[in-house]
């Protein structure tokens, strides 16, 4: 499989690619705005993979071009950038493709993180919202620590929720999570449902602001 | 400790009265609107936990009644009765008692459970604005399967999250959650914060709903 990771030089895009190229055979493409960034991060994961004794293939582009041959596009881009994105890249999707949004509004005041829903319902609505109406959207890699994801010593051992309206395209999207290791996917039912799984990154947050010990914390539903 | 369980005949009541009988000391008074009703469930409770061998002590009272001499008042009740319940026992409770509300909002549709957020911004808040000004409110239980809860042959080894704006209050309800087994309370920060653990309840609906073999589920942080 082909998986490109818009924004793949971010946080999120970076522990994605790390453990795709760590854990499978998929083709990974480090895809930015700025094609430079993107090579040097590609480049960096590769290094970084190559230590372990990693071949991966993780190839670098800009966003469009990223997205013009790969199965499964990843939106690894901030909230507010979610649409611009989308849209920039519609032309240049293949016709097969699957969109992923793993992004959620966040605000941060006094108190701690909270969820700042948009006014489509929820980030991956808003991917939805932006996609051409035969390319599906599917939610999913929105609770994971970036930290821990990116660090390829940390075992996982935790879940990641799925939403989806195309069935087809749900599979896809957790065949491909659970394919790193130590990842669960659980089906969280249709798009609509997003926000709920949105508001969880922000609360966990909150708990590894407040709590000794609970760093780079995930999620886990038994 | 006394704890009085308002709304106590209900799902989450019969469990916390079942939990802190079998696992604690504390005094449990399960409160309702109809007395009658409360002693039916008392009793019921009672036998149960004799059954297993446990002389708990559970009471039982009309609402008003049973919050009037409780350290610590469970608001276990619906969401739209939070603010009435707290009015109608404000001027019964003793100074130094602690509310709690475990409630939150939800609505059902076709695609599953939704949080349905209070103007106020959360029902954990509902029953801040309710209450007397120096009774202090704590957020907790809010994310508990019921009938896992209610099922004392279930290991329980989730977490609970709590929410308060009182370090005291906040110490309190954090000791009487983990006295019951396998219960973890973490620290979400501020009342502030309660919106985004409220959130998790339909969250884990849909979970349930839409995952095999993830019945009653709860969640655990790592």
């Amino acid at each position: 499989m082909r998986v490109a990771i818009l924004g793949g030089t971010g946080d999120i895009g970076e522990g994605l690619a790390l453990r795709w190229g760590a854990d499978t055979d998929h083709a990974v493409v480090v895809g930015s705005r700025d094609p430079e960034k993107a090579t040097a991060a590609a480049t960096d994961y590769r290094d970084r993979l190559a230590d372990r004794g990693h071949e991966a293939t993780v190839e670098s582009a800009a966003n469009g071009v990223a997205a013009a041959d790969a199965d499964v596009v990843i939106l690894a881009v901030p909230p507010y950038h979610v649409g611009d994105t989308v849209e920039t890249v519609a032309d240049d999707l293949p016709e097969d493709a699957v969109l992923v949004s793993p992004a959620t509004g966040m605000k941060r005041d006094e108190d701690g993180f909270h969820y700042h829903r948009p006014g489509a319902g929820s980030v991956t609505r808003v991917a939805v919202d932006a996609a051409p109406d035969d390319i599906p959207v599917v939610g999913c890699f929105h609770n994971l620590a970036a930290g821990r994801l990116a660090d390829l010593d940390a075992d996982l051992g935790v879940d990641t929720l799925v939403v989806a309206d195309d069935d087809a395209a749900r599979e896809t999207v957790t065949d491909l999570a659970e394919s790193i290791e130590g990842l669960r996917a659980l089906d969280a039912g249709p798009i609509a449902n997003a926000a709920e799984i949105e508001s969880l990154t922000p609360l966990l947050i909150n708990l590894a602001m407040n709590n000794a010990g609970l760093h780079d914390l995930g999620v886990r539903f038994d």
